[in-house]
């Protein structure tokens, strides 16, 4: 079985049960686009941070069932910042996973209150019930969830992005790698971390895994942006590059920039050798990252 | 004592609260604008919802620094609320609480990012642990809370609000009605339960009295509106009768949405029987909001 097979498997029952929690808020929503803007959002990405949620849970012998919560919950506040981040005054991007954007298919307007609405659907499947029955652990998954996403994660690292492309000297690599902690590290960090919290085991060799396993993602990124095509990735390319922005590979050279993320695949699978087989497909995905484009 | 000395009185610790919990955020971001236009997006308000909160927990007896949490986290999302709703996308307004919006102050790219950054820290104040020491009762703060802000809440009544304005008939008062209990009632009723919930008592005739309330408050915003001045509303005035929008005035006239209100703070106040001269404060509240303008 390829990786993506094994993605595609282990993120199926996800698709369905993003499916199921999106009904109420369709039938609240009724006419309006609210409801189908925030499930067209939803819909097509990799799932990346639902698998991690996802495969962290079966390694830890959690419950699908219940690992399908913070599952869901982190791929709607990714959802929610792709949304917000394609804005016009934000990156302006048109095309995403292929499909036009929200604000483009829809508008701003929308697009502001889809992205809205999807980070409190975030909390409100971390919070639920279902979830775990001991209301500690759901505590302990929404307190680190709203730290992953805000103005000491997420938010920051977005801001800081921004803030890059104005600035008069190009970023260092150690704050073009602070910002990519914020911007993406946090909430995939969150996401490998979440199984073995709700299995009551100690998270900090996933958390391991996810640092060096986000890196990686984030430099493959900006590889695909230089090395990479539109088709494939799902979305405009070369723009980093138009932009004179810093990024790992202006900073690096290409071929180093690849040598680095090959670097911390191997950080990524090392920091799972006390699990055993049972971690092969954590040890995919970090291979993963990286085979989407080298 | 007035009512907005009381008020003043009562949230005064609100405020330097709101100093403290911004105080990491302020580090983190640096000589980014974030944290700074977080802190003033922050600045300003009447606190009416962390009234509610800091009053009804002292109704029930739950401790104010265990209360001061849930009080923090309504005003950081009620002002995310406001920085979103003011964006030029949605309802374009340059000014708020008599100062220059976020988006006017700073630009839009930074106003999104704001909005979001607030509403993970509301997330972040109801689910710290020094807001209760059993982790149910956070969970049920942080799952009410999540439920009120969304798209089946005021996320949802924003959406309705700006359909309203391209739709070819006003609405009917019915729908208005509906529309104001998702977009402002939601988290009125959270902010009134939070005490009650704090100290393990029935948030029943709370919830009751903040329905009440909420909309009074909304009518008297509406009333505000076309016999107000902007000195006083700290907002522009009369932009919902330029846009021809339905409001409680135009569907009902000054004089009925004046007695309706009226009507709906003898419900507040009826629903508090209960409570005895400890409530008084909560009264007080209730006759406040019409009293505004009236």
């Amino acid at each position: 079985m390829s990786f993506a097979e094994r993605l595609r498997a282990r993120t199926a029952p996800l698709e369905s049960f993003l499916d199921e929690v999106m009904a109420p808020k369709l039938a609240a929503s009724g006419a309006l686009p609210l409801g189908s803007a925030m499930a067209y959002a939803l819909k097509g990405g990799k799932r990346l941070r639902g698998f991690l949620v996802l495969e962290g849970a079966a390694l830890h012998g959690a419950a699908q069932e219940q690992a399908l919560w913070p599952a869901a919950a982190v791929e709607a506040m990714h959802a929610y910042s792709l949304v917000h981040d394609d804005l016009p005054c934000m990156d302006d991007d048109d095309l995403r996973r292929g499909q036009p954007t929200v604000h483009v298919k829809w508008d701003e307007a929308t697009a502001v209150l889809v992205g809205d609405a999807l980070q409190s659907l975030a909390f409100e499947l971390a919070s639920h019930e279902a979830a775990h029955p001991d209301p500690a652990v759901r505590i302990a998954l929404v307190a680190g969830l709203a730290r992953a996403a805000g103005a000491e994660g997420m938010v920051l690292g977005q801001a800081q992005d921004i803030a890059a492309e104005s600035a008069t000297s190009p970023l260092t690599l150690a704050e073009i790698t602070a910002l990519q902690a914020n911007k993406t590290g946090a909430l995939i960090v969150w996401s490998a971390e979440a199984g073995a919290r709700l299995a009551g085991a100690d998270p900090a060799p996933m958390a391991a895994y996810a640092r060096a396993l986000g890196l990686a993602f984030q430099i493959a990124d900006d590889i695909l942006d230089v090395a990479g095509d539109a088709a494939k990735a799902g979305k405009r390319v070369g723009k980093d590059a138009a932009r004179g922005k810093a990024t790992f590979v202006s900073l690096l050279g290409l071929e180093a920039a690849r040598a680095r993320a090959a670097e911390l695949v191997d950080e990524a699978i090392a920091a799972l050798d006390g699990y055993g087989a049972a971690a092969d497909g954590l040890r995919e995905a970090a291979r993963f990252v990286i085979a989407r484009e080298m």
